[in-house]
């Protein structure tokens, strides 16, 4: 059994976020991340799914290791810190500080160690060897899970950027270093931007556009992920060079900055912030407002400002907004209504449609394949990517590299490696689960009935079995309804005490509910959720 | 007071749908087409909204002039006839049939004149005279509201299409020897796809890799817009070619291929078209199965196909499933759902990032920039569209024409014109009204509550102030709450019959409705919506 080692994603695989993958070995469950996954509209108002983590294998020592900082990465670890007490967490200083603020807000008290690009980690016959690469926040690492007979890369967020701004090039070469002294390589890589081809901006080639843009004399609202500090302080820079003054809007802002500082990536006092409510003058086009809220979220800064509920600024055609940003793939829409109310003020809107303002934090085809060309996998695993996209990247593969062995993976599918023998594994497939309010657990049935309650409004019914006393009351539903309601008592009066007096309550009510639905139907054509009590 | 026109939309400018602009004239109104729109994913399981036209002026003879089938300009007529009996309706053969079907279905029995495009209507001292023009659905056109002193070009939806299928092209010379005799002209035109350069696709571009693709030795799949007949007559001519037989899914396929025999855009005779029950193999790779749902509707029948609820067709890696469509901004979430379930089946999906499969129905900016200078009109607005592409509009027609005046329009705005002057008009503007179920109007503060039920779940609480007896019920709150309903009995109980027994009964449901939601909202971090009723 020497050498033994299993691979398998709870989470991630086919779906953007909620990331979970497990590397099993003889006395280890290393576990790379475990974050949220942000929920499809119609799962309402519910905080974030998370992958359920009740398959772990018991009696083996749990290391949480933590690439980066994206909440789809960290943003579930009070939830599996609290199932698995007794986990080790590893982490780079920045996410270290972003965990550590994110458990004390629940109350939690718990250990990270920080680990480093030099650091090794050893796992029975295994040693784990983070790797620098760059992506849109800043210190993410990939890792090489490397033995002599077979050394896995794992890369989940990444773009290969040579050339980036304030911190070091992607290290592929470590990661040359590791496969060649491996008798069998397995990449496993990021899908998000399979379907595009050509090449990934770096960071660095947005500053042309992002300076001419600044540096005209109009007050500049600028709209971007709070996460990516190097594009932060990018502007920053820019601000700088111009004599222009930079103010934040938006909380998640202001805490990712103090974590930058927290972990020396950058400090306040070199650049020219000022703190948004010491502004003397508004209006001043030699302020920069960097605001939260790039994807239209609801209690995100930029809507807040552009639907003038945020104190001391209104908006004129004097200003402009920039999106320093793309719209994530559902988001259209409400985007598009901001863009809508900014052209009702007449303020110019900036978007990545024709400045070049954004980079992904991801690779396209032509990274993907420089990449690959340097580090010469044997086999492959698409990873990070709905299932579309995990079947593109293993077409990519085989059409790019017909040498390399693709394989793919759902969540809940794993490969066992022995040796350099690759077999597959397969786990009861689990649904995520859905966290709502104070991470409480709400179960699907639950939000199917809240479907039910939003699509066909609610009617509730109560019934003194004595004193024949009834009350009726309605919400979410046309007034033409509230119209008809002694209409509906009578329905209710006559089968309560007439028609069904002498049966007991529960077939009352039942029947009660069952009529109430049908005389909805009739009048406005379809049946409102009903409840009926006989007290 | 003569030559006297007033111009102005009550719908469709600002948004995309509820189309409706009225022409005014001494004793006429014209009413431009009366659509729908579909609503925004928050307002649930509602239909769609209409425009308000209550605002209509009295006394004047009311023509309802259509231009083309699309529901955005035909799907409201049923509402409009019904609220004002007395109008004349205008149309085309082709949608004329589509409302026709339409009033039916609604019991409405109403005469349609039918037009062509050498019909010529007289509205006091104007002429309205049709254009033919090339979009997305047979029989579109706009129209030349003539006078010699100002002439006004109408055209809501349109592609610049010399080139067309089965169609003659965009009649452009009828404009030039309208605008041509006018002293001064307006042209009012399509801001669908203003952000795009370029030129749109010809549906004559598209069978080359139509051709392609359902050549290929395989069971196909095809899904695109119902109302794009000419798309589907491409596909029956290339079905022939090529010797297979094409059958449809999905109602609304079948409604329109009707309507078009009806209408004798061609006969299913022609072509090798089959009934889908009549089927004996349903795997032949000679089939093709055109169907409905390209946006991943709900009730289409791509989603039912997909999720393996279409009797007879079971999905296997021998499939393709072909989009010739493009998502509709906000659609992409749902439709990528689809493209991840089709990979899990291996499935080949082919669409428009790909291949040549899909032609927008409306002009870029070089159809507009050639189209504008075979017109050249002096006085420009801007219209189909939300305000933010308006806005890119005008300021495409600033850059590029500068000699032309641009004037930017919302709806309840308008122009007045005399003789050749022209000033600004405005209206109350007034909400589109919300219709759900059988044709009833709904409130926007009834979906509110809607909102609020899905986001929050469902306390009700039913009080019999003699027996005290106490049921309480719950709907979309999680097994937690089940849980200890007990405790929130023993809370109403004491609340009802101890604290507050002495007051009135009012008072005391109140009181125990912010218990209730402060109770919960300690368990569960949010408050339910509460119904407490005492009988």
């Amino acid at each position: 059994m020497k050498n033994k080692l299993k691979i398998y994603p709870f989470g991630g695989v086919g779906e953007i976020g909620s990331n979970m993958t497990v590397f099993e070995t003889k006395n280890h469950l290393v576990i790379i991340d475990y974050g949220i996954l942000f929920p499809y509209d119609d799962f309402f108002d519910i905080n974030y799914l998370i992958a359920d983590s009740s398959q772990l294998p018991e009696g083996k020592e749990k290391t949480l290791f933590i690439t980066h900082g994206h909440e789809d990465h960290i943003g579930a670890i009070s939830h599996f810190v609290q199932d698995h007490p007794e986990v080790k967490i590893l982490a780079p200083k920045f996410p270290s500080v972003l965990i550590k603020d994110k458990l004390d807000r629940r109350k939690i008290n718990r250990e990270i160690q920080i680990y480093e690009e030099s650091s090794i980690f050893t796992f029975d016959e295994f040693e784990l060897h983070p790797i620098h690469v760059t992506h849109s926040i800043p210190e993410t690492f990939g890792l090489v899970f490397y033995n002599k007979a077979f050394s896995t890369l794992f890369i989940s967020d990444f773009k290969f950027d040579l050339n980036p701004l304030f911190e070091k090039p992607f290290n592929y070469q470590k990661i040359q270093d590791l496969f060649n002294k491996s008798d069998k390589t397995l990449a496993m890589l990021d899908s998000t931007n399979i379907l595009s081809p050509g090449k990934t901006l770096s960071e660095s080639d947005l500053t042309h556009d992002l300076t001419t843009i600044l540096s005209q004399n109009k007050r500049t609202f600028l709209t971007m992920f709070a996460s990516n500090l190097y594009r932060i302080q990018n502007i920053l820079e820019i601000a700088k060079k111009l004599n222009k003054k930079v103010t934040t809007i938006g909380r998640s802002l202001s805490r990712y900055i103090d974590s930058a500082e927290a972990s020396d990536l950058f400090q306040r006092e070199d650049y020219p912030i000022i703190d948004f409510d010491s502004i003397k003058n508004y209006s001043d086009p030699n302020i920069i407002y960097i605001v939260t809220g790039s994807q239209g979220e609801f209690l995100g800064a930029t809507k807040r400002i552009i639907n003038g509920d945020q104190k001391n600024i209104g908006l004129t055609p004097d200003d402009q907004f920039v999106f320093s940003s793309k719209p994530i793939p559902g988001n259209e829409k409400q985007i598009y209504r901001l863009y809508n109310k900014l052209a009702d003020y007449g303020v110019d809107t900036i978007t990545f449609r024709t400045h070049q303002i954004h980079a992904s934090g991801h690779p396209c085809q032509e990274d993907l394949k420089e990449l690959i060309k340097l580090i010469k996998p044997k086999v492959y695993i698409p990873i990070h990517g709905e299932t579309y996209f995990l079947k593109a990247h293993k077409e990519f593969i085989e059409e790019n590299f017909p040498d390399i062995q693709p394989i793919t993976l759902a969540n809940f599918e794993g490969i066992e490696i022995e040796g350099n023998q690759i077999s597959k594994l397969n786990f009861n497939e689990i649904e995520p689960h859905i966290i709502h309010g104070n991470d409480v657990i709400i179960e699907k049935e639950k939000i199917s009935e809240r479907r039910k309650l939003a699509c066909n409004g609610l009617v509730t019914i109560s019934i003194n079995h004595k004193s024949k006393n009834i009350q009726i009351s309605t919400k979410g539903l046309p007034n033409i309804v509230d119209n008809e309601l002694l209409k509906l008592k009578d329905v209710v009066d006559y089968s309560a005490f007439v028609e069904f007096k002498n049966r007991d309550h529960d077939y009352t009510t039942e029947q009660i509910r069952i009529k109430t639905r049908n005389f909805y139907n009739h009048l406005i054509g379809y049946k409102p959720i009903t409840i009926v009590h006989m007290v």
